[in-house]
């Protein structure tokens, strides 16, 4: 197997159904990532394990979803030095304004990339253009997916206009 | 110096104005305590050490104050089995609602006790009642503590009622 | 019967199903409880004879839940010296909000020790950290529920990684 | 002295700037009230007190005004059986919103007449326009009243319009 | 049959299973009552005339509720000098927050006295309690009614504690 | 003088200084208009008046202002057949979001085109973009203007970058 | 054929049930329209092409209709000189206020006019009234409108009464 | 001059103060970009043009900063295959709630890696962050800029602890 360039990483396994998406969107791109759970209330210290040692195991972008008092991204970017991209992820009473703010409002010297409440397939996207700077093949990659959505509206458009 | 029994600590020294009426309160009980700065996203080794030690220190309460994405109090309270108090403290862009859902959302297993953003005094206050639990002098100090309140109240209407 | 020294209480038996986490949860530690409806808009002398007389039957922590105009918490808070955990039930229209909102902002003098909005599990977690103060054999089972908690994530991880 | 037929309470006298226009609309119609503070979470007895003994005093109405965990309006509501009017005070932190929802969403059986946030002078109106239910001179005062903010209106628009 | 002295009207025949609350409760009291569709914005003229004409019917208190942008309790308060009790109803995009704002925030000189979301049976009891201010039968009654409100809480509590 | 085409009216004389800015874009058009105050809950006769009047007279495009609970935009709609844009002004305890609920959250039947918080500048334009469907000329000089902010924030950017 | 002189144009075909109801009120009032899909941020040159010739081809209103990060309205809006109206669609997780806040907040010099969320009817109204500047055949068809949703009003209230 | 890597662009030179900061960063870690203001509303064409080029340019990342309905980040990524970053710039009345959402809650497929309100300089991190994936001495610095933090807190930490 592939050595894994991504990690994707939740708070609970509650959360896959949501983060699953930014899994399917690596696979369609054929990048290699890892995929478990790391809960920052529940096990803080793998939390630290985690966070410390993605580098060095040639993680090159983490994506983080958790729920409510979301955590987990901001503490995983409190730790490493490689970019750290937050999900918020929906939660049960504050239809996921808690997870935003949570995530989002970060203080100066530790960026989260927050993308959309339960937006885990533009998470996996957004980890695919920030490998594209290395990778070339990606990019390209990443302008024809670009054009295959342009496509799929298009085709869409002219049903409607019938 | 006595041996402090309430750790208070605040994400950043400019919640301090804020803070600081927890340790007001504290003094005013003659309950020792400590102060001082633990950041979750800049010293996240700090806040692991000082959540682990401080049961065996003999503090037996902490009070945490944080703001935006306040992750402070919750991950205290992920690595200590001691009571944690958490104080929103208001942000420059959310009036404080940010910090309130990041303080107050936390999943189930792991509480923190909240109080109002800027709310320290109630933190202190709070702890105090903790505290009550194993110090009967405490508890009266607080009974005397709710009647010179009152006895404030009374006063003022007093003085509107002329 | 043990003489129970956590008092549970709700504005309606309707916030029963929310708030018996609560109560499962000191079962769970073995530590007695009484749990019973309080309304402080229906029966606000109830309120008050339960307030002001609860420190004296030997209850130690008020655990006190209510949903929409949620006075219960900070009502019960004003009368009693113990210290009362408040826990926002889930509305009908707003979501919880107005619940969140009605019992964490406290005025400075009158604490309440505020929860997740249907966070009643975290309400008798936080009561038992609290009793720990003075019952070491349970402060040693909450740094062992601590444990369990964290290899459940860790074996959940396992299974996912696989 | 005359017999006040309104009771204007504050849940602190930091309230009197916003809650004096409620007396002021009472002056301007020669209606004698009353004004003073009663503290739900400082003063529970006297909130008790004050309430349960209001209409036997020749109280019509009381006007309750409050802020942040605005408990007074209700708790009133919750013991007397006259009219009360709750007016939300703008909090420190959020805006007036949590004193609004703590006032506004009560439970079914014990209503209280909410009016805007900050909005005391309406409460003096309402408390009125209840009075002028026995009273058919304040209820043709109240007609001069709205057709005098007519003119006023009228006035000022034909000085915009010149 | 009698002359009616509520007047409820709504701003959509949508709005009669929230709004019947309200004649409920009248009929529990043998208060007379008329019901009717008035739209503010459908109806404009509709809304002056019954508004206009409602004290003269011999109307004295309205109880009017809206959804949405809810002009209907605050366009009857412009026309009438009777009291009028405003009910926000819930709306189907943001959960009742725009017909509350639209109903509680007006300006000085026209109060609408405001219930809960949804709230129509306490605005049914606010309309019992300003009539009560010259019907001492009825105010008795409202004094019975909170009894018996207090004995079903206290029933529910004996059957929770056993 | 030329027979005005637009009316621009507003709840109070105090929301001239937002609404005077609708103004200034119809002046720099040549456009004419009447400016004038109407009150939805002040005088509620005139709002009728002018809303049944406005397009007998000439007027082909209503701009309302209004704050809090802003009834005046939508009563207009109700009255008149004219397209109708509404300015929610900014109020003072909810930052405008009660006005901007109150305006743009009509019910199906009557629309008002609403724009930004205290976007007066705003409704002007769109008014003049409504009056363009019958004068080619002002629709060539909103082509203009568009050209001109164009090249103002062009010629900004080449300061920037220099 | 007949040329269209309303476009309806939406961010993705799961708006249709949404924006459907604008058409059908066209339909009603026998103008013509032209439907599809344009997306901002799929498809921005077919947006860019759109906006720019939608005036050549005879169209003289544009409705354009988004949900969450709503760009089509105000995008729409920069290029055309066109009178745009932006339907807020009701989103998955944030209830449509993250819509309404996209296309109403506009800065000046661009507005849209914008309609309630879903309210994609009174778009269709609203695109009406514009049209009956130059066109009084529809403006009285307005007219006879809202009779009839006022006898429609009237009926209802009729049953209600019996 | 070198050639610059990231393109710092905002809506109007009112966005500077803040988005100056995230400049301020890059100068210290000696990484070269440019800065300009292109407006998504007044500048459309401009917008296309820049976000089309930018990549072949040597551009490598966008940090775009815009207010209230803030469509530039969004509208960047939706031409550009480059990561976009987007700094929701405090709005003067909604507080950026409204800058954040219309940031943020982009549609699947078009990501915008979203920071804190008014976090510009969590941007330029994240721009180093990003870049870093193929810069390993920047990768370094931003290690050591994390040790940094860390002691400057350490040593606040000591001073309040005196």
């Amino acid at each position: 197997m592939a050595k894994p360039v991504v990690g994707i990483i939740m708070g609970s396994d509650s959360d896959l159904p949501v983060m699953s998406t930014a899994a399917e969107v690596l696979d369609e791109f054929d990048v290699d990532y890892e995929l478990t759970v790391v809960s920052a209330h529940r096990t803080p210290q793998r939390l630290f394990k985690y966070s410390a040692e993605a580098a060095e195991r040639g993680i090159q972008v983490i994506i983080a979803g958790a729920g409510g008092a979301a955590h987990l991204p901001g503490m995983v970017a409190s730790v490493t030095e490689l970019p750290v991209i937050g999900v918020p992820v929906k939660s049960r009473t504050l239809d996921g304004v808690d997870s935003l703010y949570s995530i989002v409002q970060m203080p100066p010297g530790v960026p989260v990339a927050t993308v959309a409440i339960n937006g885990a397939k533009n998470a996996g996207l957004l980890a695919l253009q920030i490998l594209g700077g290395t990778d070339y093949g990606l990019r390209e990659k990443m302008r024809q997916y670009k054009k295959d959505l342009q496509h799929m509206v298009e085709e869409k458009a002219a049903q409607l206009e019938q």
